[in-house]
């Protein structure tokens, strides 16, 4: 595949932790990064003007949603999504098998794919590797992931061992299938919680021409200290010279636990979706703006914030919108904890370039309380 | 009161319509003005700055909404609404009373004011002339309006009769009650459907000292061809050296049409309520952006319109957003119907300025078909 260029920039003495940096269609992309999920070709409540105030480089859109609104061969027409959505940073796409495979009674997985049904309208998909190449071809974005299993936590050795060599056989094909050079395509590593399988997994996967690997089937619902020993002992199976993404992780103390361990990309909805939700991110955790403590509070979120939102309102006005139901509460929400994330990501590279991120972190750590997270 | 140096500008040969200016705390306001209603202190969907970017210099918020929530008094903590929502040009409130007495079986009416029940949590409030005034002081609105009573379409002439004369006394004791120097206050004129009491109330109130007129009981169920006589017939009993306000005002047709007539300042909820219904203004009338000929409509909403939206999204992005029930769906959609009438606006004034009116009333006119309104 196309060579994208990776560099490791800098690394940290006492961990894993690193910068590096990587070159797609649409510009450079450096790590530590999280981007924001635009599931249907939009950060919810967002322009993309907006995103790129805030300083994102890239995004992630869904493949199975986009696949079945407005179809593939729309935003093809359009010129790719990227014209699609007025978007001009960088685009990955996930392979939608986790939303295909998550719909339990409507789907049925054999070797050659999954035959789904459409949540919209009932009518009957087919997605085999080949089509989500395919797919993600006429989406057109810089970044794709192949068609993979992901397991259900509880799977046995026999069923996880089974569906990880499905995946495998679907990596190949996909390879196989792949025809744009403007979009790099990532391998991802399946394996469940059994450490022979993330192993061979790990191996195979490394042994394809993929210019970076996916993490895939961790944070699906065991507990926390579970996906941490796993992320820790699979980014360690991954080769050095290549970007780790871990799907579907957004909180701020996972983020800095993880990029420790050397992971180097992150999507979650979980900043986006907490901001609707009225949840705010601050540096000493999460405060809930509906709280009557807020209901006369004419300051900002956060005092040396200076996002659009703290530069502009106070939290007793953000409290009145949510109060009030308004449509501008999660937007103005959405864009501070997008903010907040972005700029953690932010300080945590300059960590590691000036050599301090040891001390960045237990700083972080100490000032942000999980408890207060509601 | 305090002179709002009002003054006619520009006057058409044909008709009534004129371009006038007068002062606010909050800026110059030139008339034909369209005031976009942010009920809640927030214009559904937008910041204060997307509505600077548009042209607005006033909006409009809702006495009764923000007497409930979040409460006057947390409005005059936050040292009046233009600092609380972060809005530095000028704002109106109306009176509550429209609100208050749309209740039915949540009030009740006496002479010295209405007692109601708040739709948040049923607790028992009472709106006199005099709190009326108080709350808007302490809201600190540039342009209040007295508590009225706003009579039922098919109310007899006597009990019009008696409620107009509530009506006229209310009017006295709020300017026997106002204190702020900074703020104005427009006096209301009722009399429902007949001439003689229109005719009463418009010389009542025009011998009080306000600085403005609102029309008021008039687009509350009638027909069409009903509120337009009422309209043309009150306007002429009103003095030419003031401002004249129509609530309830906002699409593009009837708009012009009581321009012509004479009326200079006009508020709706219709350009952004229909906006986020999916309805979309444009030169011949409005179009349903959610209609299947617009899924692959990769031009611009209008080709010739400079507004944010029309600048960078196309209509198959639109049509995407609102079938995916996207929240930047209604957003763009409201940027663009409120800078199509800003715009519109623009357009009649200069036409008057010029002495063309008469040539554009016809032109758009003929171009906007009413047929194409859903």
């Amino acid at each position: 595949m196309k060579d994208i260029k990776f560099k490791i920039t800098a690394t940290d003495r006492n961990s894993r932790a690193r910068v590096t940096q990587f070159e797609t269609a649409h510009g450079i992309i450096e790590t530590p990064v999280f981007m924001p999920v635009g599931t249907q070709a939009t950060v919810k409540t967002l322009t993309p003007d907006e995103l790129n105030e805030i300083g994102f480089k890239i995004i992630l859109a869904n493949t199975y949603h986009l696949y079945l609104q407005p179809g593939a061969s729309v935003i093809e027409r359009a010129h790719g999504i990227h014209k699609f959505m007025n978007w001009n940073g960088a685009i990955l796409t996930d392979s939608g098998g986790f939303q295909v495979l998550s719909l339990k009674d409507l789907r049925k997985i054999s070797k050659e794919g999954v035959q789904f049904k459409s949540f919209i309208d009932g009518s009957t998909h087919f997605f085999s590797p080949e089509v989500v190449v395919e797919t993600q071809e006429k989406i057109g974005s810089d970044i794709a992931i192949h068609l993979d299993i992901c397991g259900i936590y509880q799977s046995d050795w026999k069923e996880t061992n089974r569906e990880l060599d499905i995946t495998l056989q679907w990596a190949k094909r996909s390879l196989l299938h792949k025809k744009r050079e403007d979009q790099i395509m990532f391998g991802v590593v399946q394996g469940g919680f059994y450490k022979d399988l993330r192993k061979k997994a790990a191996e195979e996967i490394s042994s394809m021409d993929f210019p970076g690997f996916t993490l895939g089937g961790l944070s699906v619902g065991e507990e926390r200290a579970l996906t941490e020993e796993f992320v820790d002992y699979t980014v360690q199976l991954l080769p050095d010279d290549k970007p780790r993404y871990l799907m579907g992780v957004g909180d701020p103390l996972s983020i800095i636990e993880y990029i420790k361990m050397g992971v180097d990309m992150f999507d979650c909805v979980l900043p986006t979706r907490i901001a609707r939700n009225r949840s705010l991110f601050t540096k000493h955790g999460v405060i809930k703006i509906t709280k009557n403590i807020y209901k006369e509070d004419f300051t900002p979120i956060e005092d040396d914030c200076s996002c659009y939102t703290c530069r502009n309102f106070t939290k007793a006005y953000l409290h009145h919108l949510f109060k009030s139901k308004e449509y501008l509460a999660g937007r103005l929400a959405t864009i501070h904890n997008l903010f907040f994330l972005q700029k953690l990501i932010l300080n945590i590279r300059e960590s590691i370039k000036s050599g301090s991120f040891d001390q960045f972190y237990r700083d972080f750590k100490n000032n942000y309380s999980q408890i207060n997270y509601e």
